[in-house]
């Protein structure tokens, strides 16, 4: 008798995102992941948080990122290896499982290295569009690498961003985001310094890879008004901003026990007053009071926003037939019969069902 | 021009596990785990440890078990959901990973469930050759579920256990390991209670599911120079023994900061002494000091078994040619040009390449 397979674990792979961001479209990807990402953030006390997992090593981290509300369950596995571009390896490489929290069962399974990239930009557009001056026009982007294509056009659909200044320690890295851009409305500036980067700027995106205390942006170069969105900082030991810029501005962070590890925030005593995001976004806090006022959102990457991210991937694949069934969990006809996977009949007749199929 | 890709992933589906233990045999894989856990016990301070991070629903837990040493790092992915089995559905499922520390490359994605099982027995196996009297010939098998074949075959192969007297709630559950055991050469008791079934056994394992704090076993049972492998009690609120049982015994655990929460120990004060089982391994602890003394295994799951049994499970699959490979990580020509991926012209290369694949 053929029965129905109880425990399915749905797999997309690296070219099934690739192309459901193609088809989708990009900016219609980074908006919708802002909306999955926003609504989750509303309703912050549904879910069991707690600061990510690491595994520090000489060269970089290995991460582990868990969150649950009571019907799904998240995780992310994530690594950050700045080194690894000398080999030509991504920095970053992420993959991630939702589960049923009833159940157990991994329902998916998914690549979230790109999926990571376009989080993090969704997030910050979803931060900025709470914390920057109405009407910003001009961002800095310091950091031309991996993430920086997503952070741009996010920053262009979401909050209408017009013009870039480009700033990276590789020129190379700032070619290329140019030449990935060249197609947009953009108007893209190419700096020979984070100085003339940032001045003038509305926002100032730090995304840079270096595990090691950095001071990208010092006080000299903070104008009133500027929205800080900073990225690159986000491990022990990797920070971007100079600690005089957090004294000089109002932070917001997405989950403060992590953020006070991993973030730009770890340079400061424990009793530095920030603001959880989410607070903001319920409108239960204030964001920014004044035209005049810095603010910077310390971004570090919460568990929240890949489940969110998995939420809209799951979807996304689910309207446009992707993705492929994978046998991650054994099928049992008894569940209390684990030993009937290696009786030598089961195996018979499991290789006689993968002829027949 | 082709270029060899730099990160893969290697996928093990539970039918390739399946067919690593058919062909090289069940007693031998236990065998050859036990080795490997042996192995990497011995090296214990090789390794980044923690208490696993669980999270604890109504019906259940999901656990992520992550460990690490120098050069490779691993984590697993498990559930706990004992009424799982009442929709059908396996009680523990897993998963898990070994990764490249140096690069954070995850190079093996395999499933674990079954793995679990095996490796459970084999740890089980590896203590109670260093605590049960030598010559232990009867053990009381209590609780004959989806793990329980797996202990029953590492005793009798690892330990020379000829009598297993079994006993479960669910007689179909015991019937069931009595069939799947016929043709061993294990002489098979049915008993009818949890008491006829510990006298004068050697050994007592008790490998329950219900989360809750039960009392399979009381100090009345427990007869001088039993060794006890508590295998069940494995979670807050989840306990098999009474406290008595343990305050009369020398008990032995994996990971001592996660056998307090977990484990049958968390009935107990902080204080009460308990020897970490490497140390033992090692020959820097006493573990059975003579025939009379009762000994507690009180087993929870820790990660390095994990490790241990996914580096098996990869050195089997590649001498047997068994798994593939899948596109969990992108594959970028260049690292920092993730954007490349969603870039149209990538698209269709890359769906020429698959049509010509």
């Amino acid at each position: 008798m053929k029965r129905t397979s109880l425990v399915q674990t749905q797999f997309l792979s690296a070219q099934d995102v690739a192309t459901i961001v193609v088809e989708v479209g990009v900016e219609a990807t980074l908006s919708r992941m802002a909306d999955f990402i926003f609504e989750d953030y509303l309703r912050w006390q549904d879910f069991d948080k707690c600061a990510r997992v690491a595994s520090h090593s000489t060269d970089g981290v290995i991460e582990l990122m868990p969150i649950a509300d009571a019907k799904t369950y998240a995780f992310k596995y994530v690594n950050g290896h700045p080194k690894n571009t000398l080999a030509g390896l991504p920095t970053v490489m992420a993959f991630g499982v939702l589960a049923d929290v009833a159940t157990g069962i991994p329902e998916l399974l998914s690549e979230l290295t790109l999926t990571t990239a376009l989080r993090t930009a969704a997030m910050s557009a979803v931060a900025a569009r709470a914390l920057a001056r109405p009407g910003s026009r001009s961002m800095a982007l310091i950091g031309n690498g991996a993430q920086s294509e997503f952070q741009a056009l996010a920053f262009h659909h979401l909050l209408g961003i017009q013009e870039i200044r480009l700033f990276d320690t590789d020129p190379e890295a700032t070619q290329k985001l140019m030449q990935n851009l060249q197609h947009t409305s953009l108007r893209l500036i190419d700096c020979d310094s984070i100085a003339q980067a940032v001045r003038g700027a509305d926002i100032v995106t730090t995304v840079t890879a270096d595990k090691t205390n950095a001071t990208i942006l010092t006080p000299d170069l903070i104008e009133p008004g500027m929205h800080i969105n900073g990225v690159g900082g986000d491990c022990p030991g990797k920070t971007e901003l100079h600690a005089d810029v957090l004294r000089m501005a109002s932070v917001f962070v997405q989950y403060e026990p992590q953020t006070r590890i991993e973030g730009d925030l770890q340079q400061l005593p424990a009793d530095f007053a920030v603001t959880e995001l989410w607070q903001v976004l319920r409108q239960e806090a204030p964001g920014r009071t004044s035209a005049q006022e810095v603010t910077v959102f310390d971004s570090v990457g919460f568990a929240l926003e890949d489940y969110s991210a998995l939420r809209y991937m799951r979807d996304a694949a689910s309207e446009l037939g992707l993705g492929q069934l994978v046998s991650l969990i054994p099928d049992l006809p008894n569940p209390k019969d684990l030993f009937s996977l290696i009786a030598p009949k089961a195996q018979v007749a499991s290789h006689k069902l993968a002829l027949a199929a």
